[in-house]
């Protein structure tokens, strides 16, 4: 199939994508439960299988200069090595094979990269959608579920929006005009011609906990706009990436077009090649999703290359007052557990009001202590840890152990006043599974220094402050300075939450307001939610908008004389 | 008059313009030529005279934190001292002041912004074109045709160029959506609001040569993003960007905004503030023209800041063959002539094929030696240089002393090779005008350090290749690495030109192909051409295109339960 059967082939998909993407209203591509996949039971078996093949080998991508072979990664679910060795390249030729294709594929209209494109979304949800839950479980520490929705089909939907986004942008710009005007007496008539032009070759780390849903937009918003992409997974997590780039791979050949316009670049704990990686000179745009601290150093040193990052924020619960606290608690000490909270868009600081939480309205209203509050927050956070089958549902496993070390680390000192102690659980289907639950700590306006750095894994705060404006105001300002991707605010004041609306747009978290009820507190909606505003420490782009692509092409133009 | 009703008011202006922008044909909002101008000279008098009252006094701008008074611009055709004085504020201050007003000016809607700077456009073309148009003579040296023309009516029509690019990015963004899916069996309705979030402050630096063409569109790219901007002019040439200002102010003051929103900061020559600027903590967007080596620092020190730059380059001519040599050397000469060549898009270096430019086609083609183009150029050049009154409209007068003396070092050098030395002309109305005929020196590419670096002013090279094919990769590649903005071939040979544009469009030129006749070879049309690609040292952004204004807001969304 040429890449112009293949967009006609996924022509109503992207048309779809396209429509949602300007009113943002809910949609997907995908079947949004594992259970709603085609022929489910069969389908998941195969994809563990696949996966279980991986195990123990080789994991051949046919790179070149090929140097050594590694792989460090261990399985948060059975704590075994996975066995799985990557190649590892020369980065001068690797960057020189992924250049090689870039002429071609630049050369071709943006509907025939937008088909080979939508053919590899499409092929990895048909063909290795199991495969890669499985690889994403046994490297994130994901939950199944998890693993499906956010790692798989949501991560797939951002890519979508990716690729609408991009060539929205092309799109906007005309290939021709014929021009003309009068220099004195003279008419000039000109031909004009503009050439989208890429930049070269995009370098995209991709995280430890969840890389595919920030690499999928990175990788085709990089490549719908012309440009190469070399993948620099975490050396934790590889495997997600080395299969998902596989299939770019055959697409790309299928299609006719150099296959090492995708390509992986892996390094080890011990000698990392990141910042090799940045300052090389072929380098000519960087997607970053990783630690705040080398996010920052990405940010200033990654000229000229183009740079996009999200790194990681303190995210803000501030609870002023809600009808039904119960509900309230129930959302957070659940969002609060989610995959650990492994999340960038986990909340961990809560900012309660020091004259207590008012609950109910009119003069049924009473006001609930911060300390009642936080022990009720306490007993549903430990109600969930309790529970193996939910625990393993919700908390699922934790990816690092250094994130074990960093709970033992908070909740040993005392200078710390522990709420909640966070233990292991033991998983019912992987005894071996590195578990935590969640660690909840009193603090103080005055231990600023304790929660304004992201503190990652499950591990929360729950901060008295003064009043409920304290609240607000301590949290828009730590968001500001320490970074916050989102905000939640329970208030049944439609005073404090404009107030709030106000300090959280201007502080740059997107804000979600009296949620209760099943759905995540931080569910990210591919074509609707923005992720990051790029307006605080947690990240300079956001997912999706019309500034996450526009600049990775350049217009050239070619002006004559017309015929 | 109301920000909307000034929007209805220039609505039919604004439809033109965006459709333009699609189409990227001819078109200009405003007349092209002094004399077309209503009531042409009874506006020039009064243009004249309200420059004129501008001399020898304070330029009063009702700017908060005054701390002295300080002005050095020189009139290029007086050589005289403009006396002006302007006031030198603060710098904390004035990025107080700026972002004083950014909370309500950011609240509108970004109709009524684009209503309010249609105005100011409309109220600067109406009001204080002629003024401004003699600020721009005294103070950067240009021609009164192009004070008109170029920094006033071209300079415009960029300013409403941006403004249609931003309106169109937020208008990208819908502002609400109801979202509805459902988490297991539970149906959940959000209200989702999307909030456009302005950056802050921007700082807008103007250079001493062209101050209004580049800042117009940076301005209302930024102030129709909801941003407030602080203008850094060169000390050498404030007033055309104080005559500016005074109108950002008083528009928006009777539109009732915060007139601080637009404002000026200047320095001296003796004591530059453009780093303290880059690096104050409410710095949020910097718009750089200006030197390439301090554009560079820009770049690299602007973070957190978005930077946006075009600094300068070494602009090609690559002449392979031609029909026509006579008329190719006319419009080569009084290209390299305009303004003086004192401006980004001027050319500089000649690419010259060692074995002769190919004229004429089939069996009457002859070649021309790399000697006799050269002298043939050098001989139109002092036709310019020898006729005052082409001369003044031509090459009009030098804006720094600093250009003089870089001409006197260069053509006085024993290592370089004269083919026309510069003097100074006699401008029929400015006896005392600054002035310098062009210099011309033959090269070889291995004399490379002396002509990969720009050399501002009446300066270009005549550069002896091996061949065609020679001269137009050493051209290509010397603008990938030195930068250049635009590149001029001459070819009859059209797979010739084929490589010419793929070579200038890799290295970021864009590309004028055989053109002759009255359009200076280096016009840039407002709606129409982009200047800059952002591919080479010559700068990283584009005027316009949607990269150049998209991220200078951000979007904040507010998502709650469904009423």
């Amino acid at each position: 199939m040429t890449a112009d059967d293949l967009f006609e082939q996924h022509r109503e998909r992207f048309a779809n994508a396209r429509a949602v993407c300007r009113t943002r209203a809910a949609w997907s591509a995908f079947a949004d439960q594992p259970a709603s996949y085609p022929d489910f039971p069969a389908a998941r078996a195969a994809g563990e299988e696949a996966f279980r093949a991986r195990l123990g080998r080789r994991h051949e991508l046919a790179l070149l200069s090929v140097q050594d072979w590694v792989g460090e990664e261990v399985s948060p679910y059975t704590q075994q090595p996975l066995g799985i060795e990557y190649p590892r390249c020369d980065l001068d030729a690797s960057f020189k094979a992924a250049n090689t294709g870039v002429a071609a594929w630049s050369a071709t209209t943006p509907q025939q990269r937008a088909g080979a494109l939508l053919e590899v979304i499409d092929r990895i949800y048909r063909r290795h959608l199991f495969e890669l839950a499985y690889a994403v479980m046994h490297t994130a520490g994901q939950s199944f579920n998890m693993s499906y929705a956010g790692s798989g089909v949501n991560a797939l939907d951002r890519g979508i929006e990716a690729l609408v986004y991009a060539c929205d942008a092309m799109d906007a710009v005309t290939p021709q005009v014929r021009w003309q005007r009068s220099f004195g007496s003279t008419q000039i008539q000109l031909e004009k011609r503009y050439r989208l032009v890429p930049r070269g070759v995009a370098v995209c780390f991709t995280c430890a906990s969840f890389p595919t849903w920030n690499a999928y937009p990175s990788m085709i918003a990089n490549l719908a706009t012309g440009n190469a992409v070399i993948v620099k997974p975490h050396p934790a997590t590889v495997l997600p990436m080395a299969i998902s780039i596989q299939v770019f791979r055959e697409v790309l050949a299928e299609c006719g077009f150099n296959h090492n316009l995708v390509s992986l670049v892996v390094d080890t704990t011990r000698d990392p090649i990141g910042k090799h990686i940045i300052k090389h000179p072929d380098c000519a745009i960087v997607d970053f999703t990783g630690s705040a601290s080398f996010g920052q150093w990405v940010e200033q040193h990654a000229h000229p290359a183009l740079c996009y990052t999200e790194t990681a924020g303190c995210n803000a619960v501030v609870l002023d007052s809600c009808e039904d606290l119960d509900a309230v608690i129930r959302s957070l000490a659940t969002t609060l557990c989610l995959f650990s909270a492994q999340m960038c868009t986990s909340p961990q600081n809560i900012y309660l009001p020091g004259d207590g939480v008012r609950v109910g309205t009119g003069s049924g209203a009473t006001r609930v202590s911060v300390q009642d509050v936080s022990h009720k927050l306490a007993d549903a956070l430990s109600a969930i840890g309790r529970d193996p089958k939910k625990a393993a549902a919700i908390l699922a496993a934790i990816q690092s152990p250094a994130t074990l070390e960093l709970i033992v680390s908070l909740q040993s000192s005392p200078a710390n006043q522990v709420l909640l102690a966070s233990k292991s659980y033991a998983h019912p289907d992987f005894p071996a599974a590195r578990t935590a639950t969640p660690l909840l700590l009193a603090a103080s306006p005055q231990q600023r220094a304790l929660y304004t750095t992201e503190r990652f894994g499950p591990i929360s705060f729950a901060i008295h402050c003064g009043n409920s404006k304290d609240a607000l105001s301590q949290a828009a300002a730590d968001v500001k300075e320490a970074g916050g991707l989102t905000a939640f605010v329970y208030s049944t004041d439609e005073r404090f939450i404009a107030d709030a609306e106000n300090a959280f747009a201007l502080a740059g978290s997107q804000l979600t307001v009296n949620l209760t009820g099943p759905m995540p507190l931080n569910f990210a909606a591919a074509y609707s939610g923005y992720h990051v505003t790029g307006l605080n420490p947690a990240g300079n782009a956001s997912l999706t908008d019309a500034a996450f692509v526009a600049s990775r092409f350049r217009i050239a133009q070619v002006r004559r004389p017309a015929a």
